[in-house]
């Protein structure tokens, strides 16, 4: 019988992130202050000095906590499996692996950083951490994160998901965390925004200033951030430092590699370890594909600029592609992949020719992740279903050239808690959206001028 | 580093079902049949012909077909975890064990019987099964198992369920089933009882009965159970072999194992393999404790009698502990435990003092449920939570007592789908139900008479 899964024992998880930094033939633009315009490190009141040590720093490998490993290994390793259910399907000569996160218990990748970033809170004296959310996904590892280290968390989660996906509230509140709809009552911002205009459904960009603003305001606190920067990058690199054990143990190199990018967080958690054999010229015809909604498609048609990293304007200011910090998505299911902007050292790569990007709308993602549920059981979040998508086609395309081609499929985590988008799309109610391109030239008015650049 | 998780490759896992007939020292009562009341197999045009064998087989192994292992591969081996973090919050010498099964894409246990049926029903030539579902947990587990062999399903789901879960229906239709709210209009017991009572809301006697009828009346459709039967025991005696090798790993036996018990058959699944050493003396101090409702006590409170499978009279009669088959539990959110009887082979088992039963409240096992989550990250489902508050329990007895015991704990599925019970626990709103003592009588009084006992 052919073997279903790549199993790693715990002895054989990695013991240390991987650091992109050092090993990028050009360095990465430096974040800028937000104020001042000049290049900054993240303030540290924002965040524990470890992890403002870890976004700049020059080693090539990084070592996670014993702390962090032994939470890892609640979960990790992850398994990398075969498609064979989904190649049948397609009759394709591909061989399909997919290198699944849906088995933590927070159902995503999102678990990776939460742990290391309580962890390290936690030994600075820190008790208490604030975030935002958008549809619950990182709130609630992060939620789970500071539980297994006992620190508080208040997560500002916008208005109207805080209300619409009840869900991912309770599993935050489960796991002990304090949920708030987000504008609030509870700091400046969301005060002023409130009496500005009491029906606001919040947004992302609310959400983040007010946690900004929770942590400034308190010594025993500090905010966390679920993707985009380099360190939350780094201690995704967990995911694609195991898939290279698993893809030997398959005697298998991917030819190609596919993901959803929303952040970037996930899908660089797997590639990353392995684009140093394209960046090298060891395997310089391998395939990287980042996927993205056509609703908010950052690296196709964003520009690659200074921008800031959230709304408000209080965090740093990012080289990266963006659509504008004011812009703002059509309201796709895949709400992971909704961000303005994009990880700096995705773009950074992108820029490179490292990565191929495409753009999908929402209705064949969900036939996609239909015909992965149907074939390989697991139903994908929507935001993994971009990616799906992309695999399959790339199979189609091998079943048409008659080439066995090898792909690695990025799937960041399960979509228990998005079934109401599938039954949008069974019942033929899910719409698509076309890129609203004057809100991004509206958007693209108010960057940032930045004189050093 | 300690070790977290006991975890088996795919050529580890067990390739044969264990069969405790053979083993048991006094053999299990016949099933009746619901007409004659004479002892019967399961009538044939109900199951697939393999399944009736197996249901009566004197083979102590039977083998698992390749096709059946290969789908397991999907999911299977589970991780046996070890609970350090709860262990460390209860304060206890005991070591917690817990075999996990919601690593499947159904989320559950339910997957290794669903999987079985469906590939002996589609290898005679069946291409549609039916079945009723209550709050969707085995509707969910057969349309998974339907989807992988190409059979059609069509699922009576209890049409309270219907409408307060959408969720677990939407599951099933995201994996192919056709879904209809019980009483329906499709079969003539569903039209008679809404023609009775047009805003009947349903119950799983309804649900079964529909379902039966369907498979009845067509030569393409058999039926399909998801507990109680010996069939369905067997198919889930997987959990407990693979558990067996994995405790060897840990170098542990177990002194308890803990399950809940609604039709019997997750925790038959991993007790089974292990009593056989209680039986044989050979660990004769082994407690295999089962833990129910207070709502629907079917071992605590029920009689050990003869009493028909389903509410109509159209299963056979089992000789079972029972609360009465028109018993109707109040609305506890365990909804897998609210069933009037339980699996023969358990009530067997128990009458020979080989099983310890006891019943709980909801709110302390909510309570439980969320300590578990809290520590070891995952949010167990309402009914392994009973299991979960008899784990705890019996760790807190070994802190007072000061011995290390080792307990192994069946923890069948996840809570993904079960976070609005959360939602009122947390919120203070969810009230506990005396047992209706008085409903119990009324239900036993029309038990069926069986003239041969």
């Amino acid at each position: 019988m052919e073997t279903t899964k790549y199993i790693l024992t715990e002895k054989e998880m990695p013991t240390s992130w991987y650091n992109i930094l050092p090993d990028l033939p050009k360095p990465l633009p430096p974040e800028l202050h937000p104020g001042t315009k000049e290049p900054t490190i993240l303030p540290p009141p924002l965040f524990a000095a470890a992890v403002n040590d870890q976004e700049y720093s020059k080693e090539r490998y990084i070592e996670i906590p014993e702390e962090v490993q032994a939470i890892y290994h609640t979960w990790r390793p992850t398994n990398l499996h075969r498609a064979y259910r989904l190649e049948k399907a397609l009759d394709t000569p591909a061989k399909i692996f997919y290198k699944y996160e849906g088995s933590s218990a927070a159902g995503s990748h999102k678990l990776n950083t939460a742990v290391a970033q309580a962890y390290y809170n936690k030994k600075e004296g820190i008790t208490r951490l604030a975030t935002e959310t958008g549809a619950g996904q990182w709130g609630s590892a992060l939620a789970l994160g500071c539980q297994f280290f006992g620190l508080e968390l208040k997560v500002y989660m916008v208005k109207v998901s805080y209300h619409q996906k009840p869900y991912r509230r309770i599993l935050m509140e489960s796991w002990g965390a304090q949920v708030v709809p987000s504008p609030s009552e509870d700091t400046e911002i969301g005060r002023r925004i409130l009496a500005e205009n009491p029906d606001s459904t919040g947004s992302l960009g609310i959400a983040i200033s007010e946690a900004i603003e929770d942590a400034f305001g308190r010594d025993d606190t500090h905010y966390s951030i679920g993707s985009v920067a380099n360190h939350v990058l780094l201690h995704q690199t967990v995911i694609g430092q195991e898939s290279i054990k698993q893809m030997e143990m398959a005697d298998a190199y991917p030819d190609i590699i596919v993901g959803c990018v929303g952040g970037g967080s996930n899908f660089a958690g797997l590639f990353l370890p392995w684009v140093k054999d394209k960046l090298s010229g060891k395997k310089s015809d391998l395939r990287i594909i980042c996927v993205e909604p056509q609703a908010c498609p950052t690296l196709t048609r964003g520009k690659y600029t200074w921008d800031f990293g959230d709304v408000a304007g209080m965090a740093p200011i990012l080289k990266m592609h963006t659509l504008g910090h004011n812009f703002v998505p059509p309201p796709v299911h895949a709400g992971g992949l909704r961000y303005h902007g994009m990880a700096p050292i995705i773009c950074h790569l992108y820029q490179m020719g490292m990565l191929e990007a495409r753009a999908e709308y929402q209705k064949p993602i969900f036939e996609a992740g239909i015909q992965f549920a149907r074939t390989e059981g697991i139903i994908p979040a929507p935001e993994p279903a971009h990616a799906v998508k992309a695999t399959i086609d790339e199979a189609i395309a091998c079943r048409e050239s008659g080439q066995s081609k090898t792909i690695l499929l990025a799937l960041s985590g399960h979509g228990h808690f998005d079934l109401g988008a599938y039954d949008e799309y069974l019942s033929g109610n899910l719409q698509d959206y076309e890129f609203p391109e004057e809100k991004m030239k509206e958007a693209m008015a108010s960057l940032p001028e930045v004189p050093s650049a």
